[in-house]
């Protein structure tokens, strides 16, 4: 082993630990390493450029280090052979790059940074990129949402309450609901990133740096919004990390809510929508049986992003100052809980437009169980009945209904004067599923097509844009 | 009981239970109300307004309606007499109304509204109410902080990672690192104002309303920013209290690591900090012991805040849409989690002033451990060695120390030069904590005295504004 | 205030903060104290005997300590008056003590013990109260469900997976699935109280004790089974909490999945059961609309159950021994945990006998969907086909059948023939939902009608001996 | 792809979603397999000489269908070439004995059982072997802290409360709390597996087998105590991964107390412990820096295991019966925790030994801040004062301590009787620590040494039994 290689080991976990377990913990560093792999040459590169512009290397010393750096990382995550001597890619690439140019050029890349300040760069750089990647794919998923909300702007179905109808209103409508939802998600990803977007590089173990470092080019160059103000907060903080994975939490939470509503509806009793063959598992023996897999593993993804959190949180709780190893363990819950949303993104936004409403269904369901009660004792409010009265007069209608065997249209106008002498022939005006939810046209948000299409129309503008 | 009685109990679960059962059930969803007082009133005011305004209800209806809210508001939570035989404040306050100004009046009240969008208005507006609070006493809490980190700008003492000497650092500059963590969280807290300010009410049970209503009106009069888009979502979102308790939690994280750093500084070995009797516990048997109680129910509470915030994820998961019962059980861990934070930010902001620093103990331990070590490696960079070797040197010195039982000042030059040509007389310029610190002075975020200040002074100005 | 009251006083946070805030803190102890009232008494008592019979203090020092006790037990949590210069119920008793009978025999009855030791004595006994409650509990539910599932052993039903019809299977037996869960919740807490049932009391702050203590004694007479072994795990374990809190939210998770279920049942679409208004609430306007508020709290109260064990384990996490003030903050989970699950258990005892399925609905579902695939496929291997063929033979005739419009039974002799010779007249045996059923009962645990029958009456009799 | 492909791949997500996807997926499930790779087979080969001893298949079929099973399994997990298109081992395992044996006969391995029961019994067979790995190790961890504790009976330091010193304790008595800690943990685990341990093969899909399986052989030749009886609770349970995990992260939970308090006690400020370069992370410029990263690895990792069981639960809350995709996602939690349990059980027994202590820097600190206080009062009350009183008098004699900067032992008789005339020459007895110890041996449990001496044999006793 080479006498360099004694500082650079220096992090290492000690040799009394048996072979198995020493290989355990380096093992996992490097694949932890390995999938942050560009940020690693990202940080290194600018941080080299930098040191030669403010002189604390020479030019022709960055150029060395800067080839080498290309070399290396064209090599790949896979391509990169790393020393079982070594913890991080920190030591490896500077191993491999003392190699070839020796020690007294690698070893000058290291200056005014340490192994913490650079691993809060490189987990920050690389976040970045994943909370990225996670905008823009839940903007794929509203893109499918919303063409599938367009095309079911007027298809009735029943509105639920505690799973129990409640009033009819379209699918269009019921769709949006998770649109709006997912464009929470897609603002809180986006309040997420500017306070990620900080370079803590320039902090050094804890109390920053006596090098004249120019920390606000760097930041420049690494797409960072402005640098850390305080060396020790900058060097412990992973609020960004689990800021992040609340709200990747909280995104699964909404798909879980969708996903479960799918899977009711595919039930043979609500038979509300077909799954296709290809989006789903099926028995070989009840080929018509098919299996909302994707929905489900979605479902318990969610349970797990929750976990990942609390995981966390649980992290951080009662952490002195500055630097604490425990803080590599916040890598699993951030990487896995990014892997996760990012496959159910891709998974639902590649599923959902194979889904085929069963659009009769859920017009039989939507005017089933007196739904346009509300609608009658709005029509009496509207002549002028008090509220609170209005509604016992309707319930006592249905109640009458009930007992005849007959539905809402299917009253006479004398029967319904019976009830209240300010029931006139325009009651049956409002007497359809369609006409009670077209009068919520005039109030924002509410159900009626009109109001539907329009709101369709804006977020798709707005995703457009995005 | 009244004939109205009946529409106002409907949704009060059913007769075949024990009387016990429905007393417990009655008596805790009161008792939520009760806590949401005013922001009942508020909401049913600016209903009632509007209604008029819209010729929904005539101008005299809503002058009676108006008075009597005005009457009850002002008997107060306590003051006002609930009747077991309703269960949230909606119903109470009708039945007050009804018994002094007749059904025909205040029935009306109500009108284009349900229960689940009147609920969640008055959620909406209280949880914002907390949240100003919250934000109002985390700036005290960071005034505090700022104070303390004034007094204490060039006040030396070790910095730690791993909880071992690293480098020293002054106090002033490590309570600052809390202050950066706080303005984070009142980020995220006006982060969560914004998607929290919106007016649900208009939404219906979950279909929107066919009156005329004027919910931008309302929106405004309620002080928020704009009414919600959907009413199928507005009705079952309750995303703005996970990202309340989200960030309420992390705050209290933030907190549990100030407290168990202080916790730490106030044993008999660290002996950095006395705390006050009047803000401890302590022993009749031994009166030098005071017990950091105040720090541990806060490290203790931020245990349950994270709890709090795993339950309404949980809650949240697979839920379909709309309107679920569970969503009751979101105002225990939002409650519990407002008061406790509350509290504890109270509690922190009473207790810092109260803090005597062993200046003299913290001096000691920070120039302990060959703390400027790191100084002497710089030293040698700053000459011109490869920053690796420069490491390897200043190690080998310190090992020289060590089995000499010296101090790296008391290293004479000739020795230093056996390690290194480069070494000058210059060397002992750099050998005192001060300049080590101050060295750092170029480069924002470090330890340096005269960042520390200027940080302070920036902060407090960020502070004075708010 | 009297002299003794400086010593009584020494664990109540100090003067220092607010008085507000003082007064919440303590507002708080005293509520949780009162919560525990009996188990204070019980150990009070058990310790002032043992003090005596060891000679420590006086039988007549004890029999005024005890009649004193008695007097104030008598005025029950709610009538002892306590004074807000005290924070816990060990120095209220105290003090009301010594007014009557003077602190020189008052005094006493503290000997030899510690608020620490005290207070973990008083928190197990309590505990192990609700545990046995919550242990009746669960058995007056599972005799509710037996009950029911008696009812129902031959009422056949569609099975699930994946909530898609697999095979059919009868109420009975799918009822007996929760009735295994909850027998194995019972054996939780029965283990859970083995661990618990231990007398920390005689480990003083942490030490143990000088005096003759005889704290054999003092567990037989309060119902532990033996004394804890180490003073100082002794005053810091809770794990007797988070055990206690982990057997309540697994039982709460098995509570949720029937609740889930039965609110799925209860939707117009699947109509396999209906709720009874005495059991539901519902609107006043629609009156054939049950919503079944009680599962949906139950489902809701689960959540809240999983937070409080996170709570309970972020709490523990990383404290060092002994006591910590942290440990306050284990009764709120505790307590709500155990409140909730008592409810919920009644809630779901009430409810159940209350269902009506409608079976003849569960039956035509049953037989939906060529759920007797999977019997002929098995018909074939008893004819001597191997497994993977006979599924693809009867996957074949499926299809065929469906793309004919024909049911199973449907088709001939002549047509089965044509997929494979090995069909025979007998076929028709196993083609009707009660033989494919029957024919398992040679499988324990399936779900044959006989074997069922005999499963409920062995876990009836089972609850009947507990 | 042969014919038999189909109904093999039948269980696969369809082809609907892209090759990236659909390869994750596969490959996730795969590694999931490998884990459980020797579970597969021996499941497999009790089944197949089952299926043969009741007649379902031939004697011949079964000696070819274990001798592939043998070939196959001697592959190993990374030996063992598996194909993309099938998803889990279940299918792979038939497609490569199907290639060497036809399909007429490993088709018919799968007899009388479906794919969910199967994967719950290897489940349950693959975590009763991690269970009885963890059992294990635990008890080589225990056997690792008796050790320590043995030498370290005599050894005295400061006992704490709220991390202030409370009354001298030894370090043996110390580390014998978490001796009886990690016995509670094995006890737990203990409970776990006898319920775990039961035998879910022969449920099939949900509703049981109408082939004549001989469940009770099977589950004997696996090790089970018995057979699971309900066929609908057997394939959705996952109890025993909750209750595993529980009991893991509670294990966890004490480790972090552990790591901790060894964390803390090698701070240079209190000095108690010094690490070994061997087990421990170092700085190369300051050598005398030794990070406890084993410990703050484990601190970390406990927190990850509180996250995976919020995880479990999370995802079981809520779900229909019986199976559903969601219970895939309880492996990653299971798998997880399983590991970093083992490994970091492992960490600390090989972490242990290898510590120091600084005895004189224990008793240094043990007699420090008037220690002995308590046994003064303890004294008095001997001599017949009441509890309280003494208290106050020891109390007074401290402060006269304190002003006149003298210790206990150090106050004459003379000045002792002008507090109490109780006092006599042999109080200064008990005026050393060692007295004030040993005088609680008469009580069970306390930190006398020969009580600690005691326990400590009795432990090892135990555990050499196990």
């Amino acid at each position: 082993m080479s006498e360099s290689a004694v500082p650079l080991m220096s992090a290492r976990l000690g040799k009394g630990f048996s072979r198995e377990l020493q290989e355990h913990l380096v093992g996992r560093m490097l694949d932890e390493s390995r999938r942050m792999f560009y940020a690693y040459f990202a940080v290194d590169r600018a941080h080299t450029v930098m040191l030669a512009e403010r002189g604390i290397i020479t030019a022709d010393q960055a150029r060395q280090i800067l080839r080498e750096l290309e070399r290396i990382e064209a090599l790949g995550p896979d391509g990169f052979r790393t020393d079982p001597a070594y913890d991080s890619f920190l030591p490896q690439v500077e191993r491999a790059m003392t190699e070839r140019i020796g020690e007294d050029i690698a070893g000058r890349m290291h200056t005014g940074r340490s192994r913490i300040d650079h691993d809060a760069a490189v987990l920050r750089l690389h976040t970045r990129d994943q909370l990225l990647r996670v905008m823009d794919r839940l903007l794929d998923l509203q893109r499918s949402i919303l063409r599938l909300a367009a095309e079911h702007v007027t298809t009735l179905m029943p509105g639920y309450t505690h799973l129990q109808h409640a009033q009819p209103v379209t699918l269009g409508h019921h769709l949006l609901a998770y649109a709006e939802m997912f464009a929470r998600d897609r603002a809180r990803f986006a309040d997420c990133r500017r306070r990620l977007n900080l370079l803590p590089l320039g902090s050094g173990a804890l109390a920053g740096s006596p090098y004249p470092l120019d920390r606000e080019w760097v930041a420049r160059e690494l797409g960072f919004e402005r640098v850390t103000a305080n060396s020790m907060d900058a060097v412990s903080d992973r609020d960004f990390v689990a800021e992040f994975v609340f709200a990747a939490a909280l995104t699964m939470v909404h798909i879980s809510r969708l996903a479960e509503e799918i899977i009711l509806w595919a039930t043979p009793e609500f038979g509300f929508v077909h799954l296709q063959d290809a989006f789903s598992t099926g028995s070989s023996i009840m080929p018509q049986k098919k299996n909302p897999d994707p929905l489900e593993l979605a479902r318990g993804k969610s349970a797990l992003a929750i976990g990942s959190l609390t995981s966390l949180l649980a992290l951080l709780k009662g952490q002195a100052l500055t630097y604490n190893r425990d803080l590599q363990e916040d890598k699993r819950p951030l990487f896995e809980t990014a892997d996760d949303l990012l496959l159910t993104l891709e998974l639902l936004t590649e599923f959902l437009p194979g889904l085929r409403f069963d659009t009769e269904r859920l017009l039989e369901q939507a005017g089933a169980g007196f739904s346009l009660a509300t609608a009658v004792a709005d029509y009496l409010v509207g002549k002028g009945m008090p509220f609170r009265k209005a509604h016992g007069v309707a319930g006592a209608i249905v109640r009458f209904c009930e007992t005849e065997g007959r539905d809402l249209p299917q009253v006479r106008l004398e029967e319904y004067r019976r009830f209240s002498e300010l029931f006139e022939r325009d009651v049956y005006d409002i007497l359809t599923i369609e006409s009670a939810l077209e009068a919520r046209s005039g109030v924002p948000g509410s159900a009626a097509p009109s109001l539907v299409r329009a709101a369709a129309e804006r977020i798709l503008a707005e995703t457009a844009d995005a």
